[in-house]
């Protein structure tokens, strides 16, 4: 159960972006720069290191959304997120990504536990400091994202069919107005 | 040496924010409602969550830019923060921040790791939901910036003068023009 008084029909970030809006257009802005902005990792790609911290964050709502929102970025394949998520090392995703996944998961795990080899290695692989630079940022911001959805313990749906559904739209239309649509608050509350 | 090419005059968070500005204005938006936006908490209690957390999660920049800028939201006393890094069980502060300092705490530690038992403490010693989603929101984006920070190894200058000048700044002009300032970068890279 919800630990603050949220929308009960809201599933998620959502229930809370509802809740408070005064921070939650910040909150959109941010996802919106980072996973769909100007950037040259592709939009598949920040979705995927977007999920792959959540899962092992343990977030499931974050998780089962933008592993939802890199199949539907991706001709709406969940095959390659599916393979990082058995097994990094052997995934058929490129060895940039293969890197700056590496890169994430030190940063998921605390800013100093990233070190000069980890950056190295996605150097060698081809990662520019832009590309560097934005995985860190993306790894960094889902540590706040799944922490604040489970910290406050927000409405996590089963039903696979509301992540996909949730992924198609983001893919689709991105995160400023993720308010408004199926699955969102009613007006009222907003 | 950070780990990517920043500005070398440019201190911390701000190097980072020069960097990459298509990044930066979402970020400093997040800050500016979180730490200065409307709410029921007041600055200085939102800055002292703020340095908490960074302290905890040992990232040196953070914490002493958000202990200046708690103690320049309460009369430029250094004393409130300190007492709580001290000890604080014992600190004198309101139970209501202790209360929220412990449900940061947790939050830092994982979403997952806030109890029901940490929000009736909460509860109990007067926090609104408000006030509880906007420690636990706090604390979340505080695990961000801490590790966008240290995950690049941006310059952490060592001069208590640095923060003190930065926590002024902070607390009589905010968040959404810091890259315009004594300290951040020049002109030409923004």
């Amino acid at each position: 159960m919800p630990h603050i008084d949220l929308p009960r029909e809201t599933p998620g970030i959502l229930a809370l972006l509802s809740f408070r809006p005064d921070t939650a257009a910040a909150l959109l802005g941010l996802a919106e720069a980072l996973l769909r902005g100007p950037g040259p990792l592709s939009r598949a790609d920040r979705e995927r290191l977007a999920a792959f911290v959540s899962a092992r964050n343990e977030c499931q709502f974050c998780y089962s959304s933008h592993r939802a929102a890199a199949a539907h970025n991706d001709g709406g394949s969940y095959a390659s997120l599916d393979a990082i998520e058995r097994d990094l090392a052997s995934s058929p995703v490129s060895d940039k990504l293969r890197a700056l996944l590496g890169v994430a998961d030190k940063v998921r795990q605390g800013g100093k536990q990233v070190t000069a080899a980890d950056i190295a290695r996605a150097r060698e692989a081809g990662a520019s400091d832009v590309e560097i630079h934005d995985a860190v940022l993306i790894a960094a911001a889902f540590c706040m994202f799944n922490r604040y959805v489970d910290g406050l313990d927000a409405p996590t749906p089963t039903d696979p069919e509301v992540y996909d559904l949730m992924g198609r739209r983001l893919a689709q239309q991105g995160y400023l107005d993720a308010l408004s649509g199926p699955g969102s608050a009613p007006q009222s509350q907003r």
